[in-house]
Parts: structure tokens; C-alpha cells; sequence
């Protein structure tokens, strides 16, 4: 397949040349690497409106449940919708589409959805480690709604922040209790907190975590300019809340069109993944030799029995270039 | 002067020498650099049981007035006592020891202290850059109490944390109304809340804020085992509620000690130096060359003109330094 093919082919939304493509960004082969490269730089040119979505939250919270639900709402009104998962679970096997049919049932089956999974393996901070190039080949492919799927809490809230244009913090009925997420900062990462599975059972406890984490936003407030976080509840199983989601994020866009418009959104995170790719890069340059590597090993070991001084074992491990 | 000399300078406790070090391993020069990293190695050797403070909080907030009376309380005990400040405002000349003279009156005229301003156009995040260093250089001359004071609030309180033993937060009176430290998570940097200024007109207020700050650590308060913040109030003009913070400090200690002991610590703190000395030699040594950092400048500005994607403007100029 030449770069040409390839970019035809994701311009004519072909899935399984999409996802060839980012099996070739995700791979660590150079050819591959360079084809992917030459990709990039060819789609962006392709401009496009798509608005970028993250979807973060504590592990069994329905992250993949709420995808499969709002998505398919989406689609229902004619939208092109993208989610990129991190499959813990599941190694994935070349550059197939296989979706997490358990839990993205109606999605997977869906001719305007396109569903990819990456292994965790390949991952940094609980997102895959090419997201990036991946959601621009899925904007090229004429999707409007890209979703991003974190794994867990913790560093990918912030990772991920810097990705998208939106995000959406899931919370548990109930884990409202404690603090722990106002305290860790991943709170205010969220552009709305979506308070899951409000149905059943659940329902009293989850509007009173959504009337809790309201009180929250509302002494988080900032001094005024920006967006304020939003709070909502919805049941991904009933389907209930769910196009409120989506009339919030509009109302988002709007908020965003009126201080100053997307491009300004788009500049920031293009000067925050140069500045990211830039330092990779550079670090993957130098410990790419297995050498150094060794050596950097090495060093931790002897700074970590005291043997010598950090700094002293850092100026060793630098200057070994130069001699 | 040789190495041998500065490291016995230091030993004995000659402050002008120990300014000389210092200024040594703030220095750009090769030879300096050269010069400060054998003295490190060297001092190494000399393992003392000092504690690391860290004085964090907004400018205004009485830090280095806290820094002058908790400082002579502690001389005062027989303690020796080091504090490392960066000046906004000053420049310094050579390795004389100039002290803020305006703000730490008592500490400055004290046999038994040392205070180190360090200018600020030498800071990374509200601290000096070399402060690791200076730290040990302190404890090898025998202080056995370092107070790292920052400036600013930001990134300087997650800077300071991987440095010290024990964060220390100073509050206002009255600062408690908003949550902005907590969203912000500069709360969970610090080991404990001291709300300053508990004075005069102030006394009231400042007691609310204390109550304030107790309710919030008890929201905070994880899930067991590890040290609980604790919340004070202090009058550095009055003296009032200094000693109680060095006891708390103590209990602090003794905690630390049952806990594992501080080895432990001084093991997490090496190795975070170790990685961040490493990138940050590893980023210096590449961007050192004048034709590195101008490309770098020059791709940067086609990026946020959307002329180039970040990450093919990454490998272009990394992929530079293998023609």
C-alpha cells in the first residue's frame, strides 16, 4: 500500500484501511514509522470540525457502557462517531477492528461508528501512546465525534486533558464520600462530571452524589471567564440523560465559538504535543541504545544504595556521550 | 581553592566558603560545574540526619517572617539552621551571603544560621535550580534543620515536595473562603497548614480559617496509615504558636521513624533527582547548541501557524541531529 492509497482510502472512510493506518502509527517497525509520518503529514491538510471528547473515571465506573449509549445517539442523528479505547484485557491482532463487543454491543454493529481498541501495553498514563495521530487519521476519515477512553484514574486524566476538547469526568453513585478526587486534582480536569448508572436501585443515591459533586463545582468555581463544569446524571442502561450530554457539549461549542473560537484550542494543544514529542523523542533517541539503557539501570541501582549522589550519577550517564 | 580545601571549609563550618560552594554549583562555567560536581561526590560521604522543611504559600503570606522567628526559636534550642530563599527582587553578587536583611532581621545576625537567597532568574518553578544540591552542601557544613522557601504558589509546592522531608503551607487569614488550593492540589502537597498572621486585628479571622482547614484535612484524610496534615496557627511577631510547630515537626519525626524509617525517604528523593537530572541534562545538552534551539523555535512557530503537524515537526528535528 503506498501513502497515497492509504490517504485515499481514509479520505473514503475505508475501515480497514483506517485502521491499517494506525496500526502503522502504533508500530515501532522504522518503515512503518516513516510511512506513518509521511500519512501525517499529507492528512494535515485535511482541516476538519470534529470535536474531541475525553472519557475518564475510575475503572467499573461505565466509561465503555456510556461510549456504546452516546454514541449510538449520535449516530442516530446522522453523526460519524470514533472511540479510542484502551483494552486492558485483549492484545489486538494487526490492524483488525474488533471493538469490545461485550461492552459496546450496539456500537461495534454500527456503519457511522468506528470502534479502536489499543493494547495496553502500549500505553502512557492509562491512554494509548499514539492517541494523538490516531484521532487526526479519524478526523480525516470524516469523523465528527472523537471519543477517548481512559483506563483507571490518576495520570490519564491530565494526559488526556491536553488531548481533547472536552472532558468528561464519570463518577459512581456514591463516591461523592470523599474528597479523594477534588484532593488529587482530577476534578479540575473536568469540563462536566457525569454521575453513571442512575437507575434502579441507585437512582436516590446517584442524584445525591450529582447534588454533591453541584455543591462541589460550585465552591470550585473559578473567578470567572471560562467555562463552568456542568453536572449531570444519566443511566447508559435506560438511556435516560444521555442527549443531555450531548446538548451540553453543543452548548460547549458555542461557549468556545463566542471567547475566541476552536482554533485557538487546536494552537495550544498543537505547542503542548510538539513540546511532549519533542522531549519523547529525545528520550527514546538516547535509551534506544541498549547500551545506555544498561548503563541508566546501572546508575539507578548505585544512587538507590546511596553509592552516589543522583546528580553526580546523572552528569556520569550524560557525559558518557561525549567521551 | 581545591577541592579538599572547600570540602574542609564546609566540615568547619566556614560560611563564606560554604557560600563560595554554592555559588559554584549555581554557576554555568564548565570549570565550576566541573569543580561542584567532585565537591558533591566527596560530601557524599558525610550522612547526617538533618530535616528538609519546605515553606510554601501565596507571596504575602509571612513566609520569610515565619522563617526568621521559627529559625531563632530553633538556634535558640541549639540547632543549626540553614534557609535556602529565592530573591525576586535582588540579584546576588558573588558568594557573599547578603540575607534578606528587611525580613529575616534575627536569623540574619544568628551565629548558628545560614540564609542563602539565590536570584530568581536561576529558579525552575519557584525554586532555585540548584537547590538539591545546596541542600546537601548545608547539611555536610553540619545545619541540621534546611528550610526551602519558594515563591509564589503554582508548581513551586510540587517542585519543593520531591525535595524536602516535611511541606509546610502557610495560609492567610481568611484565605479559606475559596477552594482554589485545594482544586489546584496544593493542599495535598503539604504535611501541614499554617495560618499565619494569628494577631492583633487578625486573631479572629485567622481562627476561622484555622477551623476551616480542619474541616477540609478531615474531608481530605486518606484512607489510613500514612502522616495526617496537621492545622496550626502562628503569630511571627508575637511568637506565638513557633514552638509548636517544631514539636510537630518532632512527632512528625517520630512517625517517620516508626514508619520506616527516614532512609526510605532520602531513597524516594534520590531517585526522583536521579530522573530529573537526567532529562534535564539530557534536554540541556541538546538544546545547548545554538542551531538546535533556534530549529526548535523555528518549527515551533509553524506548528501554532498549523503549517506542520507537532509530531512530524518533533522528528524533523530530532531526526536532525542523525544527517
Amino acid at each position: 500500500m503506498t501513502v497515497a492509497d492509504c490517504i485515499r482510502g481514509i479520505r473514503e472512510n475505508d475501515r480497514a484501511i483506517l485502521g491499517k493506518a494506525i496500526t502503522m502509527i502504533e508500530s515501532s517497525n522504522p518503515d512503518h514509522q516513516k510511512m506513518a509520518l509521511e500519512i501525517l503529514a499529507e492528512i494535515g491538510k485535511f482541516q476538519t470540525a470534529a470535536i474531541r471528547i475525553g472519557l475518564t473515571g475510575a475503572p467499573g465506573v461505565g466509561k465503555s457502557t456510556f461510549a456504546d449509549a452516546f454514541g449510538t445517539h449520535l449516530t442516530s442523528l446522522g453523526k460519524k462517531v470514533a472511540v479510542l479505547a484502551v483494552d486492558p484485557s485483549s492484545a489486538i491482532s494487526g490492524g483488525s477492528i474488533l471493538g469490545d463487543k461485550t461492552r459496546m454491543q450496539r456500537l461495534t454493529r454500527d456503519e457511522l461508528a468506528f470502534i479502536r481498541p489499543s493494547p495496553s501495553g502500549k500505553t502512557a498514563g492509562g491512554i494509548a501512546r499514539r492517541t494523538r495521530e490516531t484521532i487526526l487519521l479519524c478526523e480525516a476519515a470524516g469523523y465528527e465525534v472523537v471519543m477517548v477512553e481512559t483506563v483507571g484514574v490518576g495520570q490519564g486524566e491530565t494526559a488526556v486533558r491536553s488531548m481533547v476538547d472536552f472532558n468528561l469526568l464519570l463518577m459512581q453513585p456514591g463516591s461523592g464520600d470523599d474528597l479523594q478526587a477534588i484532593k488529587r486534582g482530577i476534578v479540575e480536569t473536568a469540563d462536566a462530571i457525569l454521575v453513571s448508572k442512575n437507575d434502579g436501585g441507585f437512582r436516590s443515591i446517584a442524584n445525591q452524589t450529582k447534588t454533591h459533586f453541584e455543591g462541589v463545582m460550585r465552591m470550585l468555581r473559578g473567578s470567572g471567564g471560562g467555562w463552568e463544569p456542568v453536572v449531570l446524571a444519566c443511566s447508559s442502561v435506560e438511556g435516560t440523560g444521555i442527549s443531555e450530554v450531548w446538548e451540553m457539549i453543543l452548548s460547549f461549542s458555542g461557549f468556545i465559538e463566542k471567547a475566541g473560537g476552536m482554533a485557538e484550542i487546536r494552537r495550544k494543544q498543537a505547542l503542548i504535543w510538539y513540546e511532549d514529542a519533542v522531549r519523547e523523542l529525545l528520550e527514546e533517541r538516547f535509551f534506544g541504545e541498549a547500551k545506555m539503557a544498561e548503563e541508566y539501570e546501572l546508575l539507578k541501582t548505585k544512587v538507590l544504595a546511596g553509592e552516589i549522589q543522583a546528580v553526580v550519577a546523572a552528569r556520569e550517564l550524560i557525559g558518557g556521550l561525549e567521551k
